[in-house]
């Protein structure tokens, strides 16, 4: 469990580099006799593929899947499913230069002084490329969580960079390349997106994702509570630095009298507590929110210093996201899917014959 | 491993409720050798205590630590160090009305369709007394990572409700109840508590702990990453709603121009990483800040059902803690010590001979 | 997990020394809404338990158990349950000679180098002392698994040095101190660990660990097959040199139209696999042969080396089991009933809605 | 951590069933800085690959290992190394009247009522040639082993069927295809395994594996022990039954004063503790032994029932190995590395600046 393993039941176990022969990862645990196709798992990826619009990387990364083990017939056989994405585009000519220094906001400094030895190709392992076997891997979860429960995760963009995004529809969130879920946005993400990259620029994002039909009781009671298996998740992908459950940050100017959701037999009065209480989730959506750090690669000349410890310039050029969440929408909703069903399955070992004659209350009345 | 360990190699295993015959843990990994008394613990301990002024719970708790193994002639052996807090204040009277009902806000609710079972006196396992095993076994993990690396880890508040408390000294901090780094803001913060308990309310709070003089390398590359396992640790803080890493919410409106913190060879410029990148310490200050909802027992009255799931009204008196952030400040402190004693030993054993000639730069230039 | 934890899903966690202020463990994992008391537990804690004959250690340890966590009203709640047994008969003077010697056959050596500090008392954490420990957590195990599927673990010795014996029936087993299954070996016995003390030494025994009504799909696949745990968890136990599963080394010899059991709609014909195959429950008996060494500590001068490294004689004396082998029986058992709990609840976890059509057909017909 | 991974440090995830596209691992903590080609790997696998004389299976599997991640420039980055064995000799036809039967002696009824689907190709997930991917990984951990401390890690067969094969030199057993370590025997097993075939019948064996120059202080105290988890990797090979360490099941009619190696200035005395004591390696050589059932898959008429529970006959042709035992001396080699391996990184983590004065004293002296 060297830290490239999530997940105590349904465990995905993650490998590969950015340039070389290909990523991929096992997932095991997956309960026997889903019905599951490469095509389950590629239209998740679809949806994370770079080069879909000129706001994202211009890379080509066909991302296709490979299933080698776990399925026969069709179906999962309870055995590992292995999945296999052979990189293709692996010009390494636009990262030699960048071997003996260290690029500032990147994982090169912390890689280096921690192995000794780095893959420079690319990011190596630190690339955000990593971030595709995720959504493989949650393209399984997801797909056995809805079958199973009807749970429903999705995500959308909340801010990017000073434009805040309303949500309106999910209906919408497809049809635009910022995952914005209000329409009425999308030509000034347009022009706000062109503006950061004419001027060799990157900008931070604000995403929030949620999972309906989440059964009440799911998640454990001290350390591996939902909410922090959840933050968890969220912030083992590339360039998080900030995690929200329910309310968020709004909470501390909150009073008691305003945060505590008042429970009454039609549902819950409120939300603010994000779907979960004491580390369980409370039947309610669970919803979390995540800010997501400017793309450290632009082509501007900053200072840093080389494997000799001496100062430099460096500038990175070659096919950058000007904003990394825009793409992590999908990545985010993969990761929520591992948690979830990681918690679906302890549940299911602990408390799954468990049957209480006090009714489960639905979700917010209003 | 069913939610009551965290840690990979440092592992705390916690047990006990608010009102049983006690509370502990058992710390297993601890390295040999390192001096370790009951007085250790104790001071750690007494900072969290309750009953220390007019601002938080009444309740008086000694919580006086017994260790049960793991010591001999005051050197800890590399065996399991067991730590028993015996309870002593079980007024369950207090409570005894609320066994067949759901407090807001509170893992009543979701305690009792998880498990069908739940143990009221106090909240039980939920209560927030539980924490008092993190600050006991955070005590161990804080001496060593002192003695190994000189690494201090020290917290302070930042916002309690609408008063923000910028940060001055860390001197001030010990010499007032609210954990406050500005003398200046203390009467306020007092006139403001009171006024807050005289309505018979509650309120949020934010905190920032971090940590100086971790050594680069420490962390994980792709799951396992240090911001990720401090985001799980907070956030399986009772309370706790969002955790923010260095920049945290801010980045989203940053420039990748700003956020990346350049380096120079006197050092990294700026430390919006908030000392992570890639997952991996730079070196710079491990930097966490934490929202920490209101307390939700509350003397006013509020919806909520019965078992039965019949509407009825709930008051919850007693003796709470009015900001139960107030007190959360030792608690965060020790959970980054769990999470950095972890890593550390992680460290040494897959990269502890690993030597590069690179100079390691130094922490924020200015 | 540091060594002092077992089981993924059913956890234990040990702590304690042989002198010190006592000994316990953290069960994590146990399905609430279970009856429970002390009372279950120490029913199996006084089978083990010295001093109940003259052919064991004479020490008196009373090893009363107090749970301190878990139950409320006498029922599971879901929640870590904490045992402690306090130590009582601590004549540490027994032993204060030995802490700069390296006794044979004993953990001395070993703790030493590993460690750099040890406790002297007793054999410290290595004391076969802490085995009580999993005999207390074995009876909640046993307990759970007897009321949820009907299984019945028991055991029984099958030999003692030069003396074999057969198994008769199982009503014999509490008559005797040797936990013989046979009631004409009895005499024998008694002789045989009579001569054995008069002559300063210890001998070594095996016996045999067996689970009726353990239904057909536990276990897992590849590596945490259900015999390789079960060889972990007897293998765990101090003195325990070998593990056999049904035939055991029998297999060496025999072909395979002997050893594969044939499938009959009435029933297996044999149970050469111990009923376990490809690592997973056949439905059979589950049958386990265990080696266990004679006791180290014996009256004898014997050659050794001193902490400065100069060879020395030392002579053990004290209150020591002739046999450990002797009270083995309700470890083997314990340990036999974690193993099979956890993987009644990773069954549950990941199979638990499997279904087939395919009659389960009984054990052995004859 | 569903049952196929081993290790909590230097961690094996293993994939693939015999007839699907491919079977492989990911190794993740492995060490960085190592060199590492396919051809160290190649080398190992190689040892174990069928087809190489006439008394193993004829199946022709080039077992061809494709590093997928890990390396760069030929060392070890610290990152995951995948490793993918592409499935060639695909002869479904062979297996493919099985579908609906139970084998004796194979794990078709037990996965089919624990998954309720299975492969039947090759016996999918359960086939032997899943231990291929131990070997390829077990190659890795050998290396580490091997330049990190000079440890040597070998074993050959001790007695196939009927024929005890004694010890003469490790010269002898890559002479033969039997991994006999004298050369006297070859004859003899040769005719014995002929007759062995032509009966239509299999046969059981024992092995010996062992590593030298393991340091002092390997191991956890209580359940982790070295020799636990050595047990748990034996018992994980296929079709293994029964393991021993050391004296193994000699002890149970040793005496104490036998048993107990002595320790002198000039070494111990002797080594009936198998290297290992209360857990820990002593620095004597690890010593293993194993017996391996007979091959299951036999062209006789065996009675068996099908999935609607009806009587049958079962007949297995195809190309089997007459004796499972040949072929499964790298692989017992393989698991003793991994587990060695795992426990060397967990003693850095937590003893790994421990230093005594005691001489560490050497191996056997006579």
């Amino acid at each position: 469990m060297s830290g490239n393993s999530m997940g105590l039941l349904f465990t995905v176990t993650s490998f590969g580099e950015s340039h070389g022969p290909g990523i991929g990862c096992i997932v095991d645990g997956c309960p026997p006799g889903m019905t599951l196709s490469e095509a389950d798992i590629q239209a998740e990826l679809d949806r994370r593929k770079p080069g879909t619009s000129r706001h994202v990387t211009q890379r080509r990364e066909p991302d296709t899947v490979e299933i080698l083990s776990g399925v026969y017939e069709g179906k999962t056989t309870g055995t590992p499913i292995a999945l296999l994405i052979r990189n293709t585009d692996q010009r390494s000519k636009d990262y030699g230069n960048i071997a003996d220094t260290f690029r500032p906001g990147h994982a090169d400094y912390t890689y280096w002084h921690k192995y000794g030895i780095r893959d420079p190709r690319g990011g190596g392992r630190s690339s955000a490329r990593e971030t595709a076997v995720r959504v493989a891997a949650g393209a399984i979860a997801k797909k056995w969580l809805h079958e199973q429960y009807g749970i429903v995760i999705r995500g959308h963009m909340t801010q990017i960079g000073d434009i805040e995004i309303p949500f309106q529809s999910w209906d919408e969130v497809g049809n635009n390349p910022f995952f914005a879920a209000d329409a009425s946005k999308v030509d000034a993400l347009e022009a706000y997106m062109d503006s950061i990259r004419k001027s060799l620029d990157s900008v931070g994002a604000r995403l929030r994702v949620v999972a309906d039909n989440v059964p009440v009781g799911w998640g454990e009671p001290v350390y591996d509570r939902l909410d922090a298996d959840i933050a968890y998740a969220m912030m083992n992908i590339n360039a998080v630095k900030g995690v929200e459950i329910g309310a968020g940050f709004g909470c501390v100017t909150q009073r008691g009298s305003e945060h505590g959701d008042e429970l009454t037999p039609q549902g819950f009065a409120s939300n603010h507590a994000g779907g979960i209480l004491g580390g369980i989730s409370t039947g309610q959506q669970i919803e979390v929110s995540m800010a997501i750090k400017p793309t450290s690669s632009i082509a501007q000349p900053r200072r840093s210093i080389n494997k000799a410890g001496e100062a430099i310039m460096v500038e990175t050029h070659g096919r950058h996201d000007p904003c990394v969440g825009i793409r992590a929408t999908p990545i985010a909703e993969a990761m929520l899917a591992l948690v979830l069903i990681d918690h679906a399955l302890r549940h299911r070992a602990q408390c799954g014959d468990v049957r209480v004659d006090t009714p489960r209350i639905p979700g917010r009345i209003g």
